[in-house]
């Protein structure tokens, strides 16, 4: 199976980026995480992007804020799917994150996510694996069921909380 | 080779969506377009995304404006990826389908591309396929490669630009 | 006299809708509080929709933040009036949460109250009911001319600020 | 059974409220339409909320742009339920008339729909009408089912499209 | 000398409105404060407005927060000058408030300060009564004077701040 | 009387300033408007602030688009009081211009209308004056008086479009 | 005298960049002007960045809308000032191309000019080429001059205009 | 070497401004910082502004919050480059005092960097001087190779969090 690559620009990104490592971790797929800067390490973010289908990764996970240009720079240097996390933590409340991330140009897409979404990133990872991974496709449902129950643990917490109003 | 579905609200998007389709055609990934949705046919929706795995799809495309739901509640029903475009001719300049689309929670990815960038979520897709598929990443590639010349043209029509400025 | 819903994602959701629940109680309307999510639970959703009138509901209140697709998803399996709070504690503050519950299609209200407005939300839902309850119709106006009493109070408080900075 | 009123501060506002009145004719619901202004004609405004059950009047529809106080005052003389359409077309594209309609205080609720979002205004408004007129409820849920038809017939004019680019 | 009045929606609103009564006190201009609701107590808020002329009020100074209406309402029942205080401690940070207070109408004006610009709407109201009160003039000329020199004294502080540094 | 003075950066801005000079003219009062720029022309419009006073200006209306410091920087050099025009016909629509008007550092207010509300910029100054001109007041009153019965009118013709929908 | 380079994403950028190309003849200052993508063409645009110093340059100017990369790219590359003009003519009417220009992390500034504000990034590139060059300096200065005397011309317009009214 | 001015609206600026003053520490360019108002002390910003050049300054920054005329006014009275620094701790979150400051009309440029960007400033401002400077030049190369060496350095701090986790 492919690896993931998680790549952010600064070890300060990894309270949030974190989630996206522990939900590959869950689901049992490889990944790495590295530092990488677009800005500050051109030639090295560049350079992975254009190996990294070579290097056995399948997709691309990338994690920035304010005018985050890192996955934008990532996805012009390789065919393989990336995928942007807008940083909420820092600018204006992950707005320009956003912009900066998504508002890609035709012809160089970056799969977006919700600010500071890295456990959906990972998701959104394992769903694109899964297309040629039948026990991902599995793992992946079964996750989707368990959401389900822990919704219904949820209502039955919402009970109690209830009950303790009307009395 | 998997199929991708274009789910569209009205089938008054389509001036929008139809570079999706085109570029798709030009990748020669077949797919499916649609008419379906989130409010107005929940159920047919729910079952086309529960659905959609066995039916041969590997990728759903969802476009939609304003309080754009179709594509997460596509994503609700199904772990095949789940690309969104925002619509922007109709309700804010489509900063409301964006944050719609986008701001998936925890669980629920949706990749969103750029408002209006269809062509963008068909290349996405394809980027997808092309995990397990040689040609298709032979011809993103190629895609890429003539991009870059496009831009070397654009450069040269911009130099005639300059000269009858200059004289 | 029928019942109101309140429904939520999750149980977190609880210390803003819970003012909803209070308002209902003073008003002697009973309600049902649950948690359902319209991308963990949808097939769950759509049914307490479909099923809901037949059910003794009345009125639907649905409170959700970020991408708020709840109360949409419910309104379109429904033709009782559903009724949005977006909820602004996640997200951008609730301007996601707000476009994404009030900017809804044509053919598919949703009744959208202020940001974290769940007490307005009771009262909207009591105002209905009020519409063939003459009982809740002057509840509804005491409680109107209880207000413009807790205002004169108010009042009453200031002059007494005013006085200590005066002196 | 009761009345709709649907009130503008311009007979400009008329074109995107006609809507509204159609819909409530479709429905046969009968209505009055007024120009009244939060602050041009406010004893008149305030006098009309005041007397609005008592002539007869079930639910008013308030549509106002720019800093849309329209609903708000009239929300503020009558427990009768209010629903506000925020006018697009004057002001920063409705998002001023959007946050001036639904950021209500504590106490006042407006039922906010979408930006120009008149004929869901009057669907809005036969809901809760439909809460205690059987016909209403029958007429509303055929028009969802009329709803679902005209997707599919969208979705047959969206195949010929198709069909036209792939030839 | 003419009076202000100083109207605020809740005694809550006080610790922000409070830097305009101080700004008068200073001024040595007399002003009296209220709490009056153009939703809550709507008839006494219009009656005030209609009646301040006469009572002895030169120009009405009201802070309101989210749909801040009550600055607009004011102003449509009296000709007497309207400063309106948008708050920003709730709903959004302001931006709301902001935009239901300055986006009024043509035929009604509301003067919009900064959100929280209590001190400035006092100094606002104080350039009004100064237009034919010379010892007003004076001593908001003296203010402004002193402002400069608060300024050279700021500078003195930098100063020693960056010596500090340079050390 | 006082006179008021119109200042803007460009003739370009006299389409939506324009109707400032005619409601002044409607009123009787007399007014010069001048194009000056805070950025251009700087220590013109400095002088001329600083002059205003004793020059018979009693009010300053100054409107400008995008960064609009016009306003601001009048206000820093004179007591009188400056209304500022946010020009929404550059940059974002206005909003740019409102916040760079409207957003003022305490100790220098500008009463600031809405985007392009030149009338009420007009009207504003004229209720200034107003409070030692009985013939202002009366005049004011009167228009009033003027806009409710222009309101009925607009609800006469609204009956008759309503009419010909009905038949 | 070191050449400016003016770099925009596409030649259909050339109506707004062009103002900067013709302020910069205007001022007898040498520029160069290519098509170059931060993304289609990322090698080519970072190899320019590299060597553009050594190759006579002293500032690059770069113009891109939407999710604009290209000025911080650029700077990524060399520590030549890189002016960056925000495109409004695509997506968000150029909030998203400003945010993506201007939100730079610590360590690689990019000079942010208004939306749109091609003549604005060759005027600033020039005071920055006229610290070290008298000539430019004189230019400059001129430049201004006839600025404030443009200003009086227009004044004279609008005299023209207003007496027209006042007739 | 010319020096730089950092303008300040207000000492309280300091502790997001000292890091401007700190970065021009470490390059060894020399500087003097000052407390002027565009309001306040008007007169004494711009005279300031019109001898910069004479007095030995090369460029101006200059930081200010909300309506931020600070820099635009500097700039109207000098042709020396000015950037500006819109400052996030008050108003808008930065928004306000972004807008305020870039988008500044044709004819007077300000280099504006992001919210609170303040080291960028002086990067910026170095990166001017370096110019005509060739130890400057050096002195920013060899800072990008330290930025390029700390991300790496921040590389290595990630993988030990990583290994943490996997353990």
């Amino acid at each position: 199976m492919k690896k993931i690559a998680i790549i952010m620009g600064s070890d300060s990104d990894w309270p949030v980026v974190q989630s996206a490592a522990e939900t590959l971790q869950k689901l049992e797929i490889s990944f790495e995480a590295r530092v990488l800067s677009a800005h500050r390490t051109p030639l090295a973010a560049i350079e992975f992007a254009r190996n990294a289908r070579e290097n056995g990764f399948g997709v691309i996970i990338a994690a920035a804020g304010r005018a985050a240009h890192l996955a934008g720079v990532l996805a012009g240097n390789t065919t393989l799917p990336v995928i942007g996390i807008p940083i909420g933590s820092v600018g204006l409340g992950g707005m320009d994150a956003l912009l900066s991330t998504v508002q890609m140009p035709s012809g160089i897409p970056v799969a977006t996510v919700a600010i500071d979404g890295a456990s959906n990133a990972a998701l959104l990872a394992a769903e694109m694996l899964a297309l040629s991974d039948k026990r991902l496709e599995t793992a992946l449902d079964q996750m989707r069921a368990d959401m389900a129950t822990a919704v219904e643990k949820k209502n039955e917490k919402l009970q109690e909380k209830i009950q303790k109003i009307s009395l």
